[in-house]
C-alpha cells in the first residue's frame, strides 16, 4: 500500500482516484447481443451462450426436481448460517415497509400514496469460482417482500453445465419464481426483451462483468429500469489510535480480495497507527487464498495520515466510499458527520463482511462515488410509489380559482378550461 | 379521435401504442456537445448557446439584482396562486420526510438508515413559449425541503436575451441557490461536468427537449444521476356513465395540448358516454389557442369501449399511464386494483390540472409505461439512503460464526479472516 503523510489536496486527489476500466470494444459485442436477441430470442441466446459461455442446454428453465434436490447437497450448518442472515435481512428490510403519506393539502383536496411492488423483476448472479449466493439473499429476499408477482433469476452453470446448489438453494429459500441457465449480456437481453423461454421483466438487478454491466447501462437507455451503475468494490477505514491494527488490516485485506481493481484505503490521526496497520497487512495478505488479487488491488490503495479526524471524514466524503468503517474512540460523532457513504460500521467489531452477510441492511451498495447521489438497495427498489388525489366540489372551489390563473400564467388554456368547466358547472347548478 | 368497439386483445394493444420519436441524428450532436464543454469549459458553452439558441451573454450567472426585480413584474393574484400552490405542495413533499427503519437484528447488531441530502443538485427549465414555472415549483421545492445545500437551475432566455421573470420568481420564492442562463444539451454538459462559471452537480432534474433528454441520458452513463427517462405527456380516463361527458372532454383536450405527440386515452363501458365525450371533445378542442397541437395528438388518441369496468382498469394497468382519472360510480374501487400509473386522480371534480399546480403530489411523472417501474419525484429523490451498523463483541459472539461459514462458502478467505481475527481476540481476552 502506498503510504501519505500530510498529503496536499492534489496528492490527496490522485490517491483517491478510482482505478478506471475503459469500455473498450465491449459496446460492440453488447450492442450486437442485444439486438440479435430481441430479433432473433432463443436462437441467439443459444448462440451466444455456447460461444461466451462453453454451454447451450437444452431448456434454459431449471425444473422443479434440481430445486428440491439443491438442499440435499447444502451441508446442514450452512443452511443453519443460511436461514440466520435471511431472518436477519428480513427483519431489516420489512422495516423498510413503512406506510407512505395521506395529506389533506387543503380542505377537500386529500393526496396519498401507495408503495406497488413492480410486478416483474429480473435478478442475475454471476457464474465464476465464486457462487455468489449472499448476493442472492440481498435481491431475493426484498424482491419478495415488496411483493413482485414474478422474480426471476438467471445466472450461469459451472463447468460441470449445471447451476451450483449453493444458488438453487438461495433461490428456494427466497421464492424466487423462476430459474434460467444463462449468463453474460445475453442474459441482460433476454430479460430486457423477453424470448419464447424467458419473460420480459420491468426492472434488472444483480453485479456482473463488464459485459453484463453495459448491457445493463444499455437497456436502461431504452426504459428498462436497473438497479444502479456497477463499479469495483471499495471501502476506506477512518481509524485513531484505539482502532485494532490487526482488525484493521483484516478488513482491508477483505475488500481487497474482491478483485484487482478493489480499492481500499485508510485515513488516520496516528502515525503509529498507520505503521502497525501496514505491517498487519503485509503479514496477513500471505495467509488468505487470493493474496494474488489482494496483492495488486493494495498496490492501488493507500494508507493517508491527516491532520485529525475532522479531516479524515471530510476526505471520506470527498470520496464518498462504497463500505466505510469508523474504528475510533466515539465512532458515533463522526458518523453523523457523513455526508456521502453507501453502508458504514461502527466500532472495532463492525467488520464489513458481517454487513456482506449477516448484520440485516442490503449489501448492494453505491460504488465509484455514486454514493453521491444513490442509494443503497431497499425494499422500495422492488416497488414504485403511485400518487393519489380526489378532489371534491368544496376542494375545486378552494384550489379551482388559484388553478385557472397558473395555468393561464403558463399559457395552457386546455389546462385552464378543465378547471372552468367545473366551476361553471358548480356555479349552475347552485343558481 | 379515434374510435374503437369492443376491440381484440391486438387492436388495444396497438391503440395503446405510443408515439415514437427515433433518436436519428440527434446523438451525433449530443455527443459533440458533451465532449466539448467536458473539454473545453465556458467556451464551448458560449458557442453552443450562440449556435443552437442565438444567444451568449456576457455572464451565464444571473445577478442578485435580478431576482428582486422579478417580483414586481409579477401581478398579485398569479404570486398569491403561487404561494398557494407552494403550501400544497410542500405540505404533501414534507409528509415525505419520514424517519426511516432502526432494527436491532439480532442482539448486539444494530442496524438504521439516514436519508441525507444530495448535496449539488441541478434543475433545468426549458424556455419557449410557455414559462414552466410549475415545474420549477415542482423540483425545488422538494430539493429546499431534502436540504440540499446547492440547488442550481439552468434556464434559456426569452427572445429579448431575459429569462421570464415568472421563472425568476418561483426560484427566489422556493430556495433555488443560483441561476444560469443558458439552455439545451450544453446546460446538461455543464451541469454534468462544471465549467469555469458553472459548478458540477450530483444529480439533474427537469424536463427539456430531444437534445437535453438525451444529453441527460449519456451524462448518467457516466455516472451523473438524472430524475426519470423523460417522454411526451399521457392521460388515460376511465369513465362510465356516472361521468360529465364535457369534464372528460376538456381533460383529454387539456393533456392534448401539452404536444402533437401527447396521447390521451378514454376507456369506458358505456357506449353513450363515449359518444358524448367524442362530440364534446370535437366542440371544445376549437375553442383553445392551442387547437393545433391538442388536434394532432387527438388524431394520435383512442376512445374504447370495453365489456366493463375491471376491463378498463385491466387495460390502463397494461398501457400504466402517466396520468389516470377514474371518474366512476364508486372511483375507490378502481383505484385500489390500480397496479401501474403515475398519479391518479379519482372522481368528477379532480382534473388533472389540478395536479399539475396545486393538489400537491408531484407532477413529475413517469410517462411511456415507466410507470411500471418508476415512481413520481419524491422529496426521497434529492436524498439518498445511507446504511449504518454497529456489531457490539456480543453481537460477533451471535453473528461472526454465521458469517465465517458463509464467507467460506462464497470461497472469500479474507472476508472469512475479518471476523475471525476478532472472534479469537475475544476469546484469547476471556481465557
Amino acid at each position: 500500500m502506498k503510504r501519505l503523510i500530510y498529503p496536499s489536496p492534489v496528492e490527496i486527489s490522485k490517491a483517491l482516484e478510482r482505478p478506471s476500466a475503459g469500455i473498450g470494444d465491449i459496446d460492440i459485442i453488447v450492442k450486437e447481443v442485444l439486438a440479435r436477441v430481441r430479433a432473433e430470442g432463443d436462437v441467439a441466446l443459444r448462440e451466444f451462450s455456447l460461444k461466451f459461455d462453453g454451454f447451450a442446454p437444452a431448456s434454459f428453465k431449471v425444473e422443479e426436481s434440481s430445486f428440491q434436490e439443491a438442499e440435499k447437497h447444502v451441508p446442514e450448518k450452512i443452511r443453519d448460517a443460511m436461514r440466520a442472515a435471511l431472518a436477519s435481512i428480513t427483519a431489516f428490510h420489512t422495516a423498510q415497509l413503512q406506510e407512505p403519506e395521506t395529506v389533506e393539502t387543503t380542505k377537500g383536496v386529500k393526496c396519498w400514496s401507495r408503495d406497488l411492488a413492480i410486478e416483474k423483476v429480473g435478478l442475475y448472479i454471476p457464474g465464476g469460482t465464486a457462487p455468489l449466493f449472499s448476493t442472492l439473499l440481498m435481491l431475493a429476499i426484498p424482491a419478495r417482500l415488496a411483493g413482485c408477482r414474478d422474480i426471476i433469476l438467471c445466472t450461469p452453470p459451472g463447468k460441470d453445465g449445471k447451476i451450483n446448489p449453493l444458488i438453487l438453494y438461495t433461490a428456494s429459500l427466497c421464492g424466487v419464481t423462476a430459474i434460467y441457465t444463462i449468463g453474460g449480456a445475453q442474459a441482460i437481453a433476454a430479460m430486457a426483451y423477453g424470448t419464447e423461454s424467458i419473460p420480459a421483466v420491468c426492472k434488472i438487478f444483480g453485479p456482473g462483468n463488464r459485459y453484463v454491466t453495459r448491457a445493463k447501462e444499455l437497456v436502461q437507455l431504452e426504459g428498462i429500469a436497473i438497479d444502479m451503475p456497477a463499479g469495483p468494490s471499495e471501502l476506506l477505514v477512518i481509524a485513531d489510535e484505539s482502532a485494532n491494527p490487526s482488525f484493521v488490516a483484516a478488513d482491508l485485506i477483505s475488500q481487497a480480495e474482491h478483485g484487482t481493481d478493489s480499492q481500499v484505503i485508510m485515513l488516520t490521526d496516528s502515525r503509529a497507527m498507520m505503521e502497525k496497520v501496514q505491517r498487519e497487512v503485509e503479514e496477513q495478505v500471505m495467509k488468505i487464498g487470493r493474496s494474488d488479487i489482494a496483492g495488486k488491488s493494495l498496490a492501488n490503495s493507500s494508507l493517508i495520515l491527516l491532520p485529525d479526524l475532522d479531516e479524515c471524514i471530510r476526505v471520506s466524503n470527498l470520496y464518498a466510499p462504497e463500505h466505510l468503517i469508523i474504528a475510533t474512540y466515539n465512532p458515533y460523532i463522526h458518523a453523523s458527520a457523513v455526508v456521502n457513504a453507501g453502508s458504514v460500521f461502527l466500532g472495532n467489531y463492525s467488520s464489513e463482511s458481517t454487513g456482506d452477510y449477516m448484520t440485516g441492511p442490503n449489501h448492494t451498495l453505491p460504488t465509484s462515488g455514486y454514493a453521491r447521489s444513490w442509494s443503497g438497495l431497499t425494499t422500495n427498489s422492488f416497488r414504485k410509489r403511485v400518487f393519489f388525489q380526489e378532489v371534491t366540489a368544496r376542494g375545486l372551489r378552494v384550489i379551482g380559482p388559484a388553478t385557472e390563473l397558473l395555468a393561464g400564467a403558463e399559457m395552457l388554456e386546455g389546462h385552464r378550461n378543465a378547471v372552468s368547466v367545473r366551476l361553471k358547472y358548480l356555479n349552475d347548478e347552485q343558481n
